[in-house]
């Protein structure tokens, strides 16, 4: 076990810190701050990455102030349906669960799938069968109603969404189209721990009014989420169908494998040569613990900690 | 317009050619010709390579043969959920479907999903609901009662497996990894069309016996199914959660664009180094037209032709 160690958190793209009030602006501080701490003291106290991200990012989901867990978006129905990924940069294992709506914390249960399981995606109906009975033997995976993921901040948003006089589904779409540029608040973390170990995990409520099952790319491995010891452990946030369509989490470690190029290079060619402008953000660490945040969105809420002293959180792009 | 054309097609890796019997080899090969003339025609009379691999693949589909549209296996339950996905090399356009149950071609709503939403990928009860509205607008969208995918081979197929004795949930997830060695015909079909368009699209009904909404890698974009004029297109079939894990159809994209390999060199890379034994097989094209058809499995049913006069089909390794 060495002294070093890196910690990266994110609370979602999007976000513009110009319209946040001040009371908002330093709610999600402190948010970020007491999450990050607390990441920071598991990794000095030598607990291992996979550990970290799932602990850290179920503290994420509890927070109700960020797109995941409880505070999750209503999608069109008045509902929650909540995505979750989690890999492990040592052994390439993952695990992920999609449409899930009694899960209390979906990256929770996304460990499960993936240690439990010979599968990495569980989705919908079939993964609440799962979760209903793994619930049974692991305290750790509670059930709840989906009315738990409410708030009345995001009950409002919804309220005020469907106001928009409804002309029938091309405008809806096109209304949920521009929605994919400014996403809500997924939930992320990467850690380098002191094993010399990567992780990264990703949860999110998904798009607000989503509908028709609509899949993001958090709980895909390789666009919202990857992690390989050889290069980085990346966690996305952002208007998920772009992450997809380049395979923006494993992209970046591609780069540095095959292109033999720094993480923060790797980076800056993902988020500003490749995605287009206004599509999302992305936290990474690398195998030496250099930590890369980036987004090309206005803002995106994050904090980084490591073992040098490093600890700040920010908004503002 | 140009001369040059290509196209190659799968019926899925893990077919071990020893064990066929003649009839059947013979009806799988004649499957595939006609098939495979099918779409080399489509090419040599100009048309585009999405619309080929889209009829390409519903033709596959609609074979009982194969594992994907109708002759699906049984799920657990003893139903069929189908999953596809589509990808456009020239504009990076996807589209994708997982866990669908009354669409008679999985490839032609993925492509759907690919024009008429913002989204990549939709998934169990919400597409199901975007393809009940779709289908009274599109005639080619034909929704079927779920029996219409059962064919008696695949129920005494799933009557077999569900004889062996049953011990609880332990040894059905372990018999369920047995399972991930040898995948049982999903389809896909890669061309380049005479405008120099690459397009890629994948289709299967899974697992045999699969349970708890397991999503496999031919619904995820750079898992199963890639395509970018700028390298190649692939469609993968093998045990999902390695391809998933190694960005499979992205990672051969990659390596050409990264390492500045040749698609040869990229499949067998990612074939015999990155993946392991056993795990698959992939069919690709690149931009010049080269076609590369690989598995690490005994066999794959597989065809391949091009303007050059090639036509072949095979099924050994």
């Amino acid at each position: 076990m060495v002294e070093r160690y890196s910690i990266a958190i994110h609370g979602g793209a999007g976000i513009n810190p110009a319209k946040l009030t001040p009371e908002t602006k330093q709610k999600i501080e402190q948010a970020l701050e007491r999450i990050l701490r607390f990441g920071k003291e598991e990794l000095a106290s030598g607990k291992h990455a996979l550990d970290v991200v799932e602990q850290v990012v179920m503290q994420l989901e509890d927070e109700p102030l960020f797109n995941a867990g409880k505070g999750a978006v209503f999608n069109a129905t008045g509902r929650h349906e909540l995505d979750a990924s989690i890999m492990d940069g040592k052994t390439l294992q993952c695990g992920a669960v999609a449409g899930v709506r009694t899960v209390k914390n979906p990256i929770h249960f996304a460990r499960i799938v993936m240690e439990k399981t010979p599968h990495v995606l569980l989705a919908g109906d079939g993964a609440e069968a799962f979760a209903e009975e793994q619930s049974k033997i692991d305290s750790k995976l509670v059930l709840v109603d989906n009315s738990y993921f409410s708030t009345p901040e995001r009950r409002r948003e919804w309220e005020r969404r469907n106001h928009i006089p409804p002309n029938g589904k091309a405008t809806e779409l096109e209304d949920e189209e521009k929605e994919l540029g400014s996403k809500k608040g997924t939930v992320g973390c990467v850690v380098l721990d002191r094993f010399g170990n990567l992780a990264a995990a990703t949860s999110t409520g998904g798009l607000t009014n989503k509908k028709f099952g609509r899949v993001g790319d958090s709980p895909i491995i390789g666009a919202g989420t990857y992690a390989n010891n050889q290069s980085c452990a990346v966690s996305c946030t952002g208007a998920g169908e772009h992450f997809i369509r380049h395979a923006v989490a494993y992209q970046v470690s591609a780069r540095m494998l095959l292109q033999e190029v720094s993480l923060q290079t790797a980076v800056e060619q993902v988020m500003f040569k490749v995605l287009e402008e206004n599509t999302g953000g992305l936290i990474s660490v690398d195998h030496q613990g250099e930590i890369v945040m980036l987004t090309n969105t206005p803002g995106m809420s994050r904090g980084a900690a490591n073992s040098k002293g490093l600890f700040e959180v920010s908004i503002g792009r």
